[in-house]
């Protein structure tokens, strides 16, 4: 593995905004989304367990109807990729079994001699279950991937903006979610920023560094 | 900007793992430590209100006790650089005009101008208030920076490990942590694999992509 440059990382996420403006006309490039579309595959997770799923919405009208539950903003219209991240729901003993399943495919060995990772994480899941934080959880989890996928993205010279501000129960209407297993929790566009997007040269409002991180 | 290649994206990410025995030899070079603190100053947050700190802790003693409430794992012992994250409780108005003062700070113009947006923040913030959900809303946000700091840290080839296996009420005791306004969400050493951390050989354990993603 040959590692970036730092001076590369910083250009790369001082470079990055939240893109209020697509240009509508620029595509991202196969090879690039598919870089991309990986960055989610490969995000890391609590146990290993991926709670998420990740919709690529390419449709335009269903692209219309999102725009107008994301108090009309217009980014799910204009960029190239509108990725929508969903969070799982009640994980639970099935999840665990699929996960050790597919470990077992991959890496070999077998569901026995996994048993004791097992019951760690079976109990960690009822714990968080009965302790009413097993969704909140799972939740954190999808920003992981969120955050790495925008990371991935700006290095990629790819735009993006995190989006929260959105109805996330019409989101679960208008892309037919089984609300019993999964939720929308924000959404993230993709593309690249319109030539005239004023907040593009806008100077990033950070606190100092000493006030965000402190040594002990 | 000079994007990267997305071959060397992938190359990085498929680096990447929970590492679980760093070399406690390894220090991470001051500039290479100096990009990866910036990701983490340089992450999004929603509104931008930064609602998080970030500890790095040196201290042996401190390391050695967090390391016995963290499930003995030994990587807050042995990495180089050991990050603790905390997320911000009770987010308001307070947050919200000393966050819309550093704008002015950096970006000129003046805090009436921003009356609009200030109102929007304090809706948003006192409707979640009301709703039970704000500090979950607002710790989802840390994880976007753990996010951004493991797929940095992994481009600028360092290993990390993403831990939430720790008693945050323990490590919040340990710090000395305010926990009116503050509370560890999970932590993050740095630095690099040893030799024999036979984890790093391991193949990675994800579902199909087509499983992950869908295009809609």
């Amino acid at each position: 593995m040959i590692p970036i440059q730092s001076d590369t990382l910083l250009e790369a996420l001082n470079w990055r905004y939240a893109t209020k403006k697509f240009d509508p006309a620029r595509k991202i490039p196969a090879e690039v989304w598919n870089a991309l579309e990986q960055s989610l595959v490969l995000s890391p997770s609590s146990f290993g367990l991926q709670p998420w799923k990740f919709l690529v919405v390419q449709n335009p009208e269903l692209r219309k109807k999102l725009s107008a539950v994301s108090w009309g903003q217009t980014q799910p219209i204009d960029c190239s990729h509108f990725v929508v991240f969903l969070g799982r729901k009640g994980l639970g003993v099935e999840d665990t079994d699929r996960y050790l399943n597919r470990s077992v495919e991959l890496r070999g060995g077998s569901v026995e001699s996994l048993k004791g990772y097992r019951d760690v994480i079976v109990a960690s899941l009822e714990k968080a279950r009965a302790g009413g934080y097993l969704d909140v959880w799972q939740s954190r989890q999808v920003y992981i991937a969120l955050g790495e996928f925008m990371t991935a993205a700006a290095l990629l010279g790819v735009d993006t903006c995190p989006m929260e501000g959105l109805d996330a129960g019409k989101y679960d209407e208008i892309l037919g979610i089984d609300t019993g297993k999964w939720g929308t929790l924000c959404a993230c566009p993709a593309g690249y920023r319109a030539a005239d997007d004023k907040y593009a040269t806008a100077k990033k409002v950070r606190y100092a560094t000493s006030e965000l991180v402190s040594y002990l």
